[in-house]
């Protein structure tokens, strides 16, 4: 097997600790290679010289820089899932919390040595809409019952998730926005999902809402959503990921109202926790076994 | 009945909407007054001209107004509990987020036109500790599971909930101190508790934490606390009550590195919530049973 990814070192010492059976490791890509592990955007130039390979492992969640439709599909994609569900939901809430409570507001007044007793709002009866029901949707879906929060969701097709109270489709856009006090977008980057958040979305929203997006910036409308902000048209906007990253420094978005920027930071990929899903699949993969986390080439995700 | 609160209007409204038997309302502090239902600094003046009352609710968990010994204790006195555990678990995990995800540095990055890639923390795994465990308490350890974390206790006596992985009494103290990444105080105002997180205490936690006071600021040592952080042997403070509030212009606390302050506005007493917990009890007074939430004067709480 090769490791492809910026902690390489740290994935092979955990690797190597689950003293897997038959695993040989490759320090470069070499015709014998039949497992890959590691981040799509290494792998991806390497994949010519990895004529074998059978098998790769993504650290990440999202897989893009493989599915591009002039590079090789003929081998097994698992991507990286079931793992970013609880920082996912450390953040959603993390800032969720924050609007409620005026936190920003507040530390401005303490900066200016006021006593500021605006009181707060909370999120018990408030309605949070996610675009994606998957395994990070239904972790935010349940810690928002556990708020005391309305859920709904908009997905492809599955309605599995019990933490979810209404479920909405397809051309059901608009009905899922009106009426949230949330909207966040966890959906992957697909053909489908692409501007899926756009300026008709945006203008079913009602003016109190908040716009939160740690999943992917193609979903995005970008200069829809900054027009909503600077007419106040929304409430908010709490941004983790964009079309183009970093965010260029010239981008409408360091001037807008109301938006929070957080740099990609939202569920960060560390080894400790992605390392296991390599070696559990390792382990099916020796024995035969279907592997998890399969990504559709065709789906996109 | 009397109603003595800032939002006397608002009260007088769901108490007549809930068509309570026998009950009539007075204007003002009258001798055949029997019921009063309020705020304890507006009853507190109010109680010479109250020679029938047999039963005070108040509107607020903390009732320090009425405890001072030289006011008459015969009467029964209930107080609001209950109703502040969401509210305060908003507050708690809203600003141990805060922590977690570096809002604030993010923040100012982001006024500096920076792309802030620092990697956040998160709760699964830290420990917080919760200095009263009452129905509050109960509510913050709740909510702690839920995000991952070990939750012990500092309590009078009892160890009832069953979200408490460890419990410490008494002279414990500083062993429950030893290791945690939070501390909590949601303690009522009582002998036992004055400056219970003093010098000692603070000492015995590691550099990395945080305490966080929605309680009641009689709990702390303020110098002792401005010290710690001043000389970095605590992370952060998260401070909504004081000794004197509003929080003197002139206070240590507003020059305190790492200090957030928010004036008091953890969980407002608000009279949607409040007004059921009278209404409630008020049925049980006039059926002869016991009331909710019965304060005791020598427990002080």
């Amino acid at each position: 097997m090769l490791i492809l990814s910026k902690h390489a070192h740290a994935y092979r010492e955990l690797v190597e600790a689950a003293r897997l059976p038959d695993l040989a490791f490759a320090d470069a890509p070499a015709a014998d290679v039949e497992i890959v592990f590691g981040e799509p955007s290494l792998i991806r130039p390497a994949l010519p010289e990895l004529p074998s390979v059978g098998w790769v492992q993504s650290t990440w969640a999202g897989v893009e820089p493989l599915l591009d439709r002039s590079l090789r599909r003929d081998y097994l994609l698992t991507n990286a899932r079931g793992v970013f569900g609880p920082l996912m939901t450390e953040y959603v809430f993390g800032y969720l919390l924050a609007h409620e409570r005026l936190m920003f507001q507040k530390r401005d007044s303490q900066r200016a040595g006021r006593w500021d007793a605006a009181p707060p709002g909370t999120l018990r009866g408030k309605t949070i809409g996610l675009i994606g029901v998957g395994t990070i949707g239904a972790a935010l879906a349940k810690t928002a019952k556990h708020f005391g929060m309305r859920v709904r969701g908009y997905t492809r097709a599955s309605e599995s998730c019990a933490d979810v109270d209404a479920y909405f489709h397809g051309d059901d856009r608009l009905a899922f926005a009106a009426g949230l006090d949330y909207l966040v977008s966890i959906a992957p980057n697909t053909t489908r999902t692409r501007r899926l958040v756009d300026a008709a979305l945006l203008a079913a929203l009602p003016p109190r809402a908040v716009f939160v997006n740690p999943g992917r910036g193609s979903t995005v409308d970008e200069p829809a959503l900054a027009a909503a902000l600077v007419e106040g048209r929304l409430a908010g906007a709490v941004l983790d990921v964009f079309e183009h990253e970093p965010l260029p420094a010239d981008h409408v978005f360091w001037r807008t109202p109301n938006v929070v920027i957080t740099s990609h930071t939202a569920a960060l990929s560390v080894p400790v926790d992605i390392a296991p899903v390599f070696i559990d699949n390792y382990r099916r993969f020796a024995a035969g076994q279907p592997l998890r986390y399969r990504v559709d080439f065709d789906q996109e995700y």
